[in-house]
């Protein structure tokens, strides 16, 4: 079909991840589904890109019938390699995910996941990412494959602008004590980081990061919050980092 | 001196990069300076942080009689470990930098030099990024030093939200051919992509990231703008993603 719209999915957690199956499960049924994606873990790469090494793709037939690569970049360098060496054109739709594990709040900016679809933004294509609250391996993907399809053709039906993507998080519910969708804000929260000092073979220190993630914000209408109380949180992102506010505090700075 | 200024100074192209050398000499009249920066170049590393592998720590006398350490990590590791491990407290400045090459506009979310003063927002500490126009590993860091320290000496004596960081940019300018300092938005770009594909010795294809940089923003007041007109940029940069117009649209979306 000409016309049928072309649909490429990505994630951090690895072509291997039961995440990025449920998505691929769940977007063939809005158009035609190529993945590209990476090869091996990529959480917390951020918006990392790939450019003291080159990149390799491979074709992978793990998705069964749908057209599928494995790459050994980043989820930025998928979305790159994605559209200019795999499709050979801007796709309709960038899918993101399912991420193993939340991506709210700050984590935004930490997050693989998250950054493949700032990127599709930046290229001015729709795009979603989508993460559920559990970090297990086999997670259950149900209540995200039930609300993300309900997301993908809502964006579809009204558009919003190719600037902005979303950031769509599921709590760990299952599909019916799940409150339904909220629209909002990216919480102000961080994290309260430690490191695990340990010793090795030779007993020289090396550190693990850890830490405690600390929700400061008190607004009511954050990500945090409606994940807190049940629903699906639908945050409006985009890669615009200037702070209008403080602009207008110092834009006549006399320096 | 107890109540001396305690100033972290990181970069993402390594300690032995010519940059934050100068960055140290301009720093240290303004307090007591703790370097930790990576071991090797981490350009195009984002927000990314190290979670699958273990980091390292090596204290490394390339600064002098400034305390020193090289890590494995990225910047934002740097930032970490720096305030979690080294200090052990959280330093009254993190400056970063100064990089080699240009992180106006939205190469912001692909700068590691950024995302370490990103970092240290997220921590509520005053930061900013410092970057020269030039690639070049031996380039002039003479006008970057002059309009730097002059912008940390603005910062000091009238502070802005600690949620809030500085995005500097100098062009490859001589000092007297540089115009003064603009505090402007961070203009929207994006790099037209592409890729150089070659054979590795095997016949296999691999992939180099190339690319040009696309100015679409036409506003006046951007810091790509202000770059062409000769002068330095300062981007207020904070690490809210939401698109608060987008979220006005659709906050009210029935799913």
């Amino acid at each position: 079909m000409e016309n049928e719209r072309l649909i490429l999915v990505t994630n951090d957690d690895s072509v291997n991840a039961k995440g990025i199956h449920a998505l691929v499960e769940m977007a063939t049924q809005f158009g035609r589904v190529i993945v590209v994606a990476p090869d091996k873990p990529q959480s917390g790469m951020g918006h990392a890109i790939t450019i003291n090494h080159p990149l390799r793709l491979a074709e992978t037939t793990i998705f069964g019938a749908v057209e599928a690569f494995s790459c050994s970049g980043t989820p930025v360098d998928c979305v790159k390699l994605g559209i200019y060496e795999v499709l050979h054109r801007k796709p309709d739709l960038i899918l993101s995910g399912i991420n193993h594990g939340e991506n709210s709040s700050t984590n935004v900016l930490y997050s693989g996941t998250m950054s493949a679809a700032i990127e599709g933004a930046m290229e001015g294509i729709p795009s979603i990412g989508f993460s559920l609250a559990d970090f297990d391996a086999n997670a259950d993907f149900a209540a995200t494959q039930y609300y993300g399809a309900k997301i993908i053709q809502q964006l579809l039906d009204r558009p919003i602008s190719p600037s902005v993507c979303l950031n769509v998080n599921v709590p760990k519910l299952n599909l019916d004590a799940i409150q339904g969708i909220q629209v909002c804000k990216q919480a102000h929260a961080y994290w309260a980081d430690r490191f695990e000092r340990r010793k090795d073979q030779f007993g020289r220190d090396y550190f693990w990061l850890t830490g405690e993630f600390a929700a400061v914000d008190q607004r009511p209408d954050t990500d945090l919050k409606a994940l807190k109380n049940g629903f699906v949180s639908v945050v409006p992102t985009h890669f615009d980092l200037t702070s209008h506010e403080t602009l207008q505090q110092i834009k006549h700075w006399k320096i």
